[in-house]
């Protein structure tokens, strides 16, 4: 940990400051005025792609000898800009999360107590080179009544820099502040770590990135964290399952996408159906491109599966690869999940009602499945609109992180003169 | 910070590894198994009532040469004892917080979502000398189904321990792990250390205690902190207020119970109505012992009083004493309470429904209240049953922490073989 300098923690201050000060703004703000800036800034997206793309192809420029995956995250083409632009104007036509009564009840005394949705105040958000993430940061960030102070990978600082600018003036033509949405002022890489020593001045850190920028936050941060670690994920197929549902269900929870964190490493099945259908799954999986690490008891049904190293069941592939293990039933699945998981998201498949509850109970993960693929984990499916990410703790939200799940609440108590005994 | 030696964390980790198991059998524990440990627990706490007294006493005698108030908070009789059993069968009459549904909804695509309470996992409580703590937490975090690991001020360790066996054969008698309650082994205040560093096998530290033991967890900690800071509550008397009212309100919120965190530290009065009604709130306040911080402005109308510095409104005084200053208006008032308010308790005595409405949206404090004292904030008066202390972050939960807010939850997804497109 080395020591921060006094000017980035000054200009740390500085920029906390004003967001502060935005943020106690915006908590007032009513729904249209959020969404206005919101609609004004897609259009500024879209009126601005010219210059945008310009400040990209600088950015690309910079970045020339970094790989082509890196790359392509960081590329931004016509398509893509307007793809931000749709993205605001999705989050405009969400509800307005803030000011909802979460609950109300009244006490014997004649008080009425309102619990009620309230912004959080100040978010960072700290993400690697990946210029959309700006749009959609702030896009959530502003209609959820708070204030975002955003620090992208220093490689894509021209195209966040461009994108923000069309944010500031979707806010200014809104009569919102622009520090509501700031992007960091330095690219020093001290100032990420004066952000998580903010206590008191920023609310929430938000990382979104690969495991070593989350594992670094989580250990320096003084600040709460809203954490997305690994994704290491089982789909267990039980021996009263439908063959043709696993077969379907594990492809698609394997093979729609290997990159997202809702997809499945692992594949239990039980040993009592294991013979007559492990050939299939493997037949469907390997025809979509798949590769395996295999148990002992896998392979004395397929053998030329190549052997699972122990670490392999503890590793998110987030590729085409899948972990398999033949169990036998329903606690020794879960032995394994409790001992290799990490309860961000598994599943089942079983047509027997009492081993998919027994399966959802004997879980702890932030999302449970009966019969129905792990790539359901994501904001979008479960009806949020969109999300800010995957919460892998277990305080405040778990699972999908919509603008629901980015307020916090308080009391309205009402009385009409009550005193306490 | 000092360097955790190798023995303490290997005894942390002994005994969280331990807590971490027993909460994985407390997470599926039926309501019935909970309460009958809860009740198993509060007759054995009265039927080892002279052994209790018996440790405290031996308690007592190493603590001699400290403070009345500090002996007299380690002091066990009877009576406490039979209030720290009451306590834990009322926790076993509350219901079962855990399983509740709390959101349930339907996908286009024939998905059932549910969001479901559960469990934190093992909690690390932090309190200073106060054996009823143990008791009282015990109980709250086995009923939410966590395991705790607590950690008592070392002055109340015997009576801790006699409490904690009381609990021990609770779940004993309950067919419960009795890793679920554990006493921090050592006495070592590196412990205290190692259970602030130990993110993967603490879930969730709450510190109870003085500002001191608060600040030290919140700058440690690198698990999640449920934090009970400061109440500097202000109680703002609104032109538009019912006299009578204003008396009978404040007089209670700053009176009631001076040390408890929902004291009003400050009076705020409008100028329109100061001269009329300052002296009377003041007598009565004098009346019950009261003494004074005044701003230039109220010993404009009671020169006697006692000038304030800047400092006294930043002060939260725990004690008979009440900053006074008046102001001109809603904007003044709340100005005044962002400036120098902690966000924990504010409230309002106003006849005016507008002016309320404004003044409950301007202020961004856990709890608000119209026309009723600040001292309404606690678990008990808002209906929770019990409560483990006041929340002062804003993550989480804020205000009052009950069983409810001691759970977190997780998604249950149930299809008939979805796949993501």
């Amino acid at each position: 940990m080395n020591a921060i300098s006094d000017t980035v923690a000054e200009v740390l201050e500085t920029a906390a400051r004003a967001a502060r000060a935005a943020a106690a703004q915006l908590a007032r703000a009513d729904r249209p005025s959020k969404d206005q800036a919101l609609l004004h800034a897609a259009a500024a997206l879209r009126a601005r792609q010219a210059a945008i793309l310009e400040a990209n192809a600088e950015d690309l420029t910079h970045a020339s000898g970094l790989s082509a995956a890196f790359r392509d995250r960081l590329t931004l083409t016509p398509e893509r800009i307007d793809a931000m632009a749709a993205g605001l104007e999705q989050v405009a036509a969400l509800p307005d999360p803030v000011g909802r009564t979460l609950a109300e009840w009244d006490r014997p005394n004649g008080l009425r107590i309102q619990r009620v949705a309230q912004p959080i105040g100040v978010i960072g958000m700290i993400f690697e080179s990946r210029p959309n993430v700006t749009a959609d940061a702030a896009a959530l960030c502003l209609k959820a009544g708070s204030a975002v102070l955003l620090r992208g990978g220093s490689e894509s600082a021209r195209s966040a820099a461009a994108i923000r600018d069309c944010v500031a003036a979707g806010l200014r033509a809104a009569g919102l502040p622009e520090a509501a949405v700031q992007m960091a002022p330095t690219q020093d890489r001290a100032f990420v770590g004066a952000m998580l020593r903010a206590a008191g001045l920023i609310d929430l850190i938000i990382p979104r990135g690969g495991k070593g920028l989350v594992t670094r936050v989580m250990e320096e941060a003084r600040v709460p964290v809203l954490a997305h670690a690994e994704g290491l994920n089982h789909t267990y197929v039980h021996a009263a399952a439908d063959p043709a549902m696993a077969r379907t269900v594990l492809a698609n929870a394997k093979m729609r996408r290997t990159g997202v964190c809702g997809a499945t490493e692992t594949l239990l099945i039980d040993a009592a159906i294991a013979p007559a259908l492990l050939p299939l799954l493997v037949g469907d999986l390997r025809a979509l491109g798949c590769d395996f690490r295999a148990d002992a008891r896998t392979r004395a049904i397929l053998p030329e599966l190549a052997e699972a190293a122990e670490g392999d069941f503890a590793t998110e592939w987030l590729d085409a690869v899948l972990n398999i293990a033949v169990v036998d039933g329903m606690e020794a699945a879960l032995a394994h999940i409790r001992r290799f998981g990490s309860e961000h998201t598994d599943a089942i498949v079983t047509s027997d009602a009492a081993a998919a509850e027994a399966f959802l109970a004997g879980i702890d993960s932030a999302v449970g499945l009966w019969n129905a693929s792990t790539q359901f984990c994501d904001g979008g499916e479960f009806g949020f609109g969109a999300e800010i990410g995957i919460a892998t703790g277990r305080l405040h939200a778990r699972g999908p992180v919509g603008l629901e799940q980015l307020c916090t609440y308080r009391y309205r108590v009402l009385g009409t003169g009550q005193v306490r005994p």
